[in-house]
């Protein structure tokens, strides 16, 4: 049946968030045994959906740390030999295999130019986790649908725990417990994501559009269409959106926006607002009682994006069934990618 | 006549540069009496436009210096309140108007935290100059059409010089200064962009590829036609587009790719023949003798981005008259954006 792995691997969620974020104090042991003192900054290595979770974390651990985040560009260490110095730096790789070619090499560069390495990864004896000094093991079991769905879940609440062991976290443990039944909730209502799919059957292209935390959710969303609809979506900041891309949102175009209540959900809702004025096809995915997409009331922004991107998987699947489309194995993508 | 301020200020940046680069003693002299000692890192600060430059200027300062340099999420400061500790951080803020209150807003929090501040505009009375510690003043005089055009690569080349005030720059001073020499054979040769345009005016979207050095040209030629054509157009590193993206390349799918000789050029030509053979419809900017849209011969890849945006703007001016639309101003965009 089309799209029964990837099915099967988000109704995992739950469980598999539950089990990870009991290991808190674990993770928050690794993390701060290796951390360097003092942190001068961070630096992630992803690509990919891992490298949304990397941009949510970003947000996360600049919040927490109040240090410049980065994320790399493995070109520099890969193909340019940079000779760089990372002294004082933690240098964070994220990749579901543990194997893609371009993180191990540039984790390995970063880490003998000084930084501490740290892995994400869902294999405890991958490349990627020998080559660091400490491991977050996910723990997710295998994931055998091409487009990642509890493996990203899993890397959001790993950054999630990384930010409580860096800092101050933006939110408390029991709200961090909760993520889990607000998966969960989200999961157990999928038929307003179906309707989402019926509404953008025709779309020839779309749009998903959030600020701040939800940023990463905007742009995993983004990917998850790509990848199992074969139609060009791309994620944008509301406030990117505005600096000149927001011209090519003309009558009927498909916008999908993402909100929930905190500093960054006016300025994602005025938009919304401006974009309907101009004509475009807007579906809202948030906590508001007018959302088109609803999320569950009372999640703190700062971990919305990893309930959030579940709904984006439900938008995807649903959209690619409506396509006729096998989301499990899109065509000409495998589940590790060599660059 | 429509066009006509753009075609004017895209005529100028021959001119434009060649003075700027005149006074690189002057801007390196400036740079260097602000920069921290050490220096930790560098922290870009842009929107639009200006953030393309700073993803030019992001691997020519990490390959210049060996430090971690980011792209600051503007949110973080201006919504979300960090309490931020950048020092040792050089921050630089991009603004063509010197106005754009978050990118103002960013840069003063930032300072504050400790970085030292350097603006890069096209005023020096501007609000984002009197943030900073030192300014570049591009002096490409007022820029009348909404599409940045000798902003652009004015501050571009300013990041050149940058990059040679606080280490070894990969390109020698005299590259630099035949600058100017290559963008006018770009502006002497029109005719290619003019039937790649031709080629894409029954596009509904496209994407644009490269990797390293000339990502930054990618996302940039995208915003333009974008900009200026109303239609979808979004810049992919190639390495990111075959993290999934590559799956909504089907058969007819407009491509722009952008390739210079150089350790990234094998990755995008080989890009490029994949998705030949899936069936898009490709259009190369090179200095290749097979490239659509040709490039002068000889230059560095590290200043090529210069000169291959020239192309992009281009593309999207002949495009946009070629769907009778005025690139001067774009329905429902204004020259200074407020986010």
């Amino acid at each position: 049946m089309n799209g029964h792995r990837m099915s099967a691997e988000m109704a995992e969620q739950p469980e598999r968030l539950r089990a990870l974020i009991a290991r808190t104090d674990e993770v928050e042991a690794t993390v701060q045994s290796i951390a360097p003192r003092p942190l001068r900054g961070v630096t992630l290595v992803a690509r990919g959906s891992s490298d949304h979770a990397a941009v949510y974390g970003r947000y996360l651990l600049e919040q927490a740390t109040g240090k410049p985040i980065s994320l790399a560009a493995p070109s520099l260490h890969t193909l340019y030999g940079v000779r760089a110095d990372y002294e004082g730096q933690l240098a964070i790789a994220i990749s579901q295999s543990g194997r893609t070619p371009e993180i191990v090499t540039t984790l390995r560069r970063l880490c003998d130019a000084g930084a501490r390495g740290l892995a994400i990864t869902n294999d405890g004896t991958s490349e990627i986790a020998q080559a660091a000094r400490g491991v977050i093991e996910l723990g997710v079991g295998e994931e055998r649908a091409v487009p990642a769905t509890k493996t990203v879940t899993a890397q959001l609440a790993a950054f999630a725990q990384i930010a409580g062991a860096l800092g101050d976290a933006p939110f408390s443990r029991g709200e961090l417990e909760a993520v889990p039944k607000w998966v969960q909730q989200v999961l157990d209502d999928p038929q307003p994501a179906e309707a989402a799919a019926e509404a953008l059957v025709d779309a020839p292209h779309l749009i998903v559009v959030a600020r701040g935390f939800l940023y990463g959710a905007a742009l995993e969303t983004a990917l998850k269409i790509k990848e199992t609809c074969s139609i060009l979506a791309d994620g944008y900041s509301s406030a990117d959106l505005r600096h000149g891309p927001i011209a090519a949102v003309t009558r009927d175009f498909p916008v999908i926006a993402i909100s929930a209540p905190g500093p960054a959900a006016d300025d994602v809702l005025d938009l919304v607002a401006e974009l309907r004025r101009r004509g475009a096809r807007t579906l809202l995915i948030s906590p508001d009682e007018e959302a088109d997409i609803p999320l569950p009331q009372g999640m703190p922004e700062t971990l919305a994006p990893i309930v959030a991107v579940v709904r984006g998987q439900q938008v995807a699947r649903a959209l690619a069934l409506a396509l006729e489309l096998d989301p499990d194995s899109p065509p000409g993508l495998s589940k590790v990618t060599v660059t």
